[in-house]
């Protein structure tokens, strides 16, 4: 396995297992005990997708707690600095940082030419019901309270520049990875992949009725 | 099914999914990457053990979320009482806290006559590997610094003090599961219940080295 690809399913596995220990920690903040289920259940399929991306590495010699060593300090910064103070803030982090993720490693995975490895990063990437879930209810509070809707999207721009923060981190120290991420290794292609996130991020923010 | 039995899925179920969110809460603690998965990897299974035994309910045309109503107070004051203030404080609870559940309800699973609902309770407590976790970490650093054996023996003392007020409360209000547990019903069978539950309890410090 090449280094870039070492470095991709240690930084998928590291961001599900903290996803899930995050979700897991918000089911606290949930108001009754069905939104308690609903978040548990999506931090038990991240888990899952966490197991999954381990077994990978192990199958192919590779010790997992090493190809996530690099992450562990970026995505556990990402996540000190964003702790939500409300369920809703739970809930915005819940959609707009899986989804910035998953269309992150999804343009990622095009540039795998391993099949096996590319089919297993499409497979964790799948749907968890995260998405529909936390804007059914943020919909419903800002019906209800419109004024919560400035607050969030506030917080929503605070976790993608945060987010982009640790990713630069990153980007800076892991080489083969980031010419993994730009395919040609050019600057033209982060911009690229730069665009694509925001772009998609504008959208999720828009499903909300809020300006990203 | 009979109010005693839906009461016992009831509350198994709902002590299953605070102790998948306080396992996942916890992992937060652990002062390694695989000790958090360790963590993680048990929150899971409790999590896998909430979902059939709320399925089983639904199979029976019981609410789950109506079956474990009476227990959230109960559990969620037990929880936010003994809020653990470190890995090892976790540790002990997790070792204490499942241990004395898996203790009780496997006593009271004797009574219960339907083979189908008799055998998912056995099952929902087959060993998670939580206990043989626990001692091997809490053993290590006693060794290390005998100071923390103490500090942790007194820890479990309230453990058992909360857990036994939150127990006491639950009986009081709920007539026909307590007239399941005590079987007969008469009190020598609470005093029973209690003394085997109490020994079991200090076989468990003992194994740590440490006075119950």
């Amino acid at each position: 396995m090449d280094a870039a690809v070492i470095d991709l399913l240690g930084v998928l596995a590291y961001g599900e297992l903290t996803a899930f220990e995050r979700l897991a920690t918000d089911a606290q903040l949930a108001p009754t005990v069905p939104d308690k289920v609903a978040l548990g259940t999506m931090a038990n399929v991240e888990f899952a997708h966490f197991q999954k991306l381990s077994k990978h590495l192990q199958d192919r010699g590779v010790d997992p707690f090493e190809a996530m060593a690099p992450f562990v300090d970026p995505l556990d910064s990402f996540h000190d600095s964003t702790q939500p103070a409300d369920w809703y803030e739970g809930l915005i982090k819940a959609y707009v940082g899986d989804g910035m993720a998953t269309d992150f490693y999804r343009e990622v995975a095009t540039y795998v030419k391993d099949d096996e490895t590319r089919s297993l990063i499409q497979d964790v990437l799948a749907d968890t019901g995260q998405a529909s879930f936390a804007v059914a209810k943020v919909k419903e509070i800002i019906a209800e309270e419109p004024s919560v809707g400035g607050r969030l999207a506030l917080w929503a721009r605070r976790l993608v520049g945060e987010a982009l923060i640790q990713a630069q981190q990153v980007a800076v120290e892991r080489d083969a990875l980031l010419e993994l991420l730009v395919g040609s290794g050019d600057l033209a292609g982060i911009t690229r992949l730069l665009k694509s996130i925001t772009d998609k991020h504008t959208e999720r923010m828009a499903l909300l009725g809020l300006d990203a």
